[in-house]
């Protein structure tokens, strides 16, 4: 990267986890009905402008926030801190970086209390916070379960231009890189980091940006994720699902990609692994490898790769989206130059079946 | 139909269900590795031309047979009769139809005795037998079950120009219509029968025929089709995965297709439902409703549509290929004049990423 | 059997399938609660003193109906038969047999039309009927399925005192026998019989009877029979599981108990095997195999061999219960003479663990 | 507890996980082809006095050690650290409370260097180390899956006489506590702790101790565990199966015991939730609530409170067994003076059939 954005002489914040999204919402009944009525999450509170969501095994307030609002995007990627002592830390950390830092003691949203928000370094609206408020933890109330719970919030995915760049920056806030994409030449396409022990609780995705990808809850079993197609089936709302359900390369996890009414992405996603070991395994994906995005060699649709929602600065306005300049994985892996291979050292081409739309000028 | 096949004046042979098919293969190593080794079933019997398979729920001899050719082709679609006096019954109704009928008193292929082939009035080789050589049933053998364990052998799938006669020409053999695809002008695109209570024995699907589309084995449940896809993946196999898994609208089971090294296309089909009273309802599906092959919307790849493997005469050379003159599915629901729909009513397109390569001239 | 039913002269009716079973309930709302709210099952109709039920995937109007009444038991095993003109037979060969026969042209429940109820010769009452209301088959309906939901109606099981003679009886009215549990001295503890290509649509269990001892619905997948046990635990009603889940040695199904809040015993029940070939293999399990009930070898409760619901004559008045003579299973594979293993050879004890409290005299 | 540990003046040591536990087993071949052949673990290394297995998941040497010798116990308790320092910081915290302590450059196991072996205060046999030999992390070899895939090793189980002393002990070392089960008068039966955020690394199980009561491996999902009871009956081992399957109250995971051939327990478990908050909100279950240990209420097997494996001073000599004084949990529950409830302020009693084999003087 040309551009490092420098590491700060303090430390970051002990962040847990990835622990809730707000997102803006245009049309709020229409996404408490996604949300809640198809997705089934749980109503913490609500009233007129927002809906406060959790999943099932979450003992904290929420894990998503709904806002009414006049332009569908991300309000904040919020994560737990390990006490109440690492908000100092937060705005030590940000301020030394020239970025724009708030700090509210009766917090942001309801239920989170003491918090830190910040438009960071790659221009994404970042919150810190530990107080919050305890809520049932659900899990063992099997009378609500519905045949695709969702039962925890587990990661974010953030497209930002230069993928380098913005992990080294993750990395100084305390992220561990688990696996990442990239090609022969080391063009970087896409990294997964974590502080909780899974894959992560959030990845750069290469791409105009800065920009929300997508937000992942977790269910038990693969079964809990293919209820969810045939639900939306039976509700006549299969268009919601943009990608999937399959299985990852990276991460080994099972997913389903769905579009909200706003077009904001939603993963479900289950059965990643334990990476809580310093010395874990860092994963190299070959960005020509056919089974990186889905180990079963299903084409990426398009719009998976092109479409994300717009993230708000801290006076909730929509934050410009600056172009990436290294190749795109879409573009290398078809089209003119581009290629795909399910097996490394051959030569033979993919079957047609597995190429998808991506031939440069298919034609039925 | 313009040609309808005469109902002959004696009664067709009571069927009990599909019990196996026979093809021929290129390469008789590489598909043993395909269905034996990757797929999992159970080797009855083998030499160095031929290959006796069965699933593990299976007690009769076989439930395919692959056998060394030199043109990757189907030589039989094999149902079991109730009882030995049916294959008279057989011959007599073939005959009457002026079909070729050859008879075997010790059967076409080993574990099967007295047997009836036939080249049927739309050009397939169909066999009809009672005798068989009882094999271990492995139901209980969970020490030999994979992670992708086929139960049984579910049912065919043949192409066929013209699907109102083939169906008419099956009930009169018998079978009872549980499922078809049409449109509003009355074009039968596909139409599923069955003799044992399941969705279907067999399914004619319209395209130039005849052909056969695939043949279809069953799991218990659908983790079990997800693990076939994710140990095709392990072995860098994934370009055998042309289509799925996924929710049928049709049958509501869920299902993959794979393709083996001969390209013969092998269906993964698991939970369809009870069909064995008299009046169980017929369901008719609009082709446009874009979740009627895949309830979750997914876009079905061309070669699905246009590609299936070549049935043999009884002297074992391919019957020529007879082009479908009624609309084709793929033509109708895509293309120029093609449209699909999530909800009949609703005057808007559908997202691009449920449209996927169908879309004439689509360019990335 | 000393005492055998005569075989009539007539033809037995030609029977589809075990249809529902209607059971009178002491307290209608506590049945519906378990039924409906707890089981999930479909009300097709109902009203003070009647509700219908049905399974996801029935499309006739019901699978069971419950009925208040004064006594706990059994009105009808009702089961289709193939056409209207069964009945007529079904008259002839009860009658034949001096069975207290009687038919009504509009049925003896709602949604079923003409009808035959008899006190059959084992003193069960059984129902037969062609004409019924169809009603919505709500298969692809996946916005309603609960994550334990039951897709149809499996089987019924009879408590008789003689099963040899019972199950003769069964034959004579076409039932095949799929599977049974002997001793070495030819005693017959119990066997599963079908007309369905299922393993059972009824089975006779030795005991003092007539008595129903369980009626079973389907689940797809094993993971939903898990899904009602967690969702007993939540609602505190986990002593509704009286036995299970585990997987039967006989039928190889999964299976769970269930008691109703009048002690009428349900099972759930996924995964059985294809029977519907005449030379279908029976299998005969030695009633000292400790896995031939539960295959993972873990204890039968007392409860479930003792306990049973009566049944009823047609004028509503509880059948006289008369006693097993023949040994009973409890007492062979327990107690002083009894004995059961894991490994028929092998002179070694079961670990305390597999025994259960089926040692007589056992202490704490 | 009268007897407390003191708490150190030196930090205890940063543990990351639970990592391996080293077993003495009699019969070598007997002890492999249950955790090789029956359970599918794999073999990272083996001589004919050792074998080293490990989950699917894993990337260090291993998470069994099986070691041939004559008395089966277990040799150690082994966890791995954050980094190499930590063992500097293990020898001090134990030294100043008098334990035996070794340490080793080379590691006291195969694929292990530097580590740390003591006796604890409460008798047990700990190692600590950090430094390992990586192996392949074998989560994408599906073509390797078995039905019931290990994928990870989860927790151990130990028995000790005294558990609030053992807890506070535990809580010095780092660890925190999730859930318990007490009474009114505040008797602790058990304790569940952790380090990694799952329910527990350990547990304190009250019992004569120090005993190991069982180490347990995850599977993927449910059905995974089934599929090992379901191999077991084949395999004509189910009197391996000890208890279960089924859902603990405690840890809300899915369960199943098993007795390894020298009577070590081995538990298969799934689905725990994450704890890795500081506040994560810490459960206690009352002794008498029926659903505490499984929340079907299934009845515990006696075997599961009585038996326990020895385990080994740094000598290799089985350690002292101290006898509980406080209650014991299957006394309070069942017996005499015992009772259990499904529903707490009701006054009926449970069931037979939940009742097990624990009411004292139970008789046929
Ligand atoms: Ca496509
Ligand atoms: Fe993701
Ligand atoms: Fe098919
Ligand atoms: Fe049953
Ligand atoms: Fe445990």
């Amino acid at each position: 990267t040309d551009d490092p954005i420098p590491t700060p002489s303090v430390p970051p914040p002990d962040i847990l986890r990835c622990a809730y999204m707000e997102i803006v919402v245009t049309d709020l009944a229409a996404s408490r009905e996604f949300y809640v009525d198809v997705l089934g999450l749980t109503v913490t509170e609500e009233d007129d402008e927002v809906v406060y969501l959790r999943s099932i095994e979450e003992f904290i307030h929420h894990n998503l926030v709904l806002r009414q609002g006049p332009v569908a995007a991300v309000a904040a990627f919020s994560y737990r801190v390990r006490s109440p002592q690492e908000l100092d830390r937060a705005v030590d950390f940000y301020t030394e970086l020239g970025c724009r830092v708030e700090r509210r003691a009766e917090g942001f949203t309801k239920g989170i209390g003491d918090s830190v928000r910040v438009t960071d370094p790659l221009g994404f609206p970042y919150e810190f916070f530990y107080d919050v408020e305890h809520v049932e933890r659900l899990a063992w109330r099997y009378d609500l379960y519905t045949p695709g719970a969702l039962v925890r919030l587990d990661h974010f995915n953030q497209v930002t231009p230069d993928v380098p760049r913005a992990t080294r920056f993750m990395q100084d806030l305390g992220f561990r890189v688990t696996e990442d994409i990239q090609d022969d030449a080391g063009t970087v396409y896409a990294a997964w980091m974590r502080r909780k022990p899974t894959v992560h609780d959030t990845a750069m995705t290469g791409g105009d940006g800065p920009r929300m990808h997508h937000v992942a809850f977790s269910t038990h079993e693969k079964h809990n994720i293919l209820a969810i197609c045939d639900k939306l089936g039976a509700l006549r709302r299969s268009d919601a699902i943009e990608r999937g359900p399959g299985r990852h390369g990276v991460s080994n996890a099972f997913y389903l990609y769905l579009r909200d009414p706003d077009g904001h992405r939603v993963e479900i996603y289950t059965q990643d692994y334990y990476t809580g070991d310093p010395d874990n395994p860092v994963i190299t994906w070959d960005v020509h490898d056919n089974q990186r995005r889905d180990w079963w060699g299903n084409p990426v649709v398009p719009s998976w790769y092109t479409e994300a929602s717009l993230v708000l600065d801290l006076d909730g306005n929509p934050q410009p989206v600056r172009e990436r300049t290294d190749d795109s994985e879409m573009g290398v892996t078809i089209g003119a130059d581009g290629f795909s291979y399910t097996r490394r050292d051959e030569d033979e081409e993919m079957p047609e079946w597995k190429k998808g739309e991506y031939k440069l000028g298919h034609q039925l």
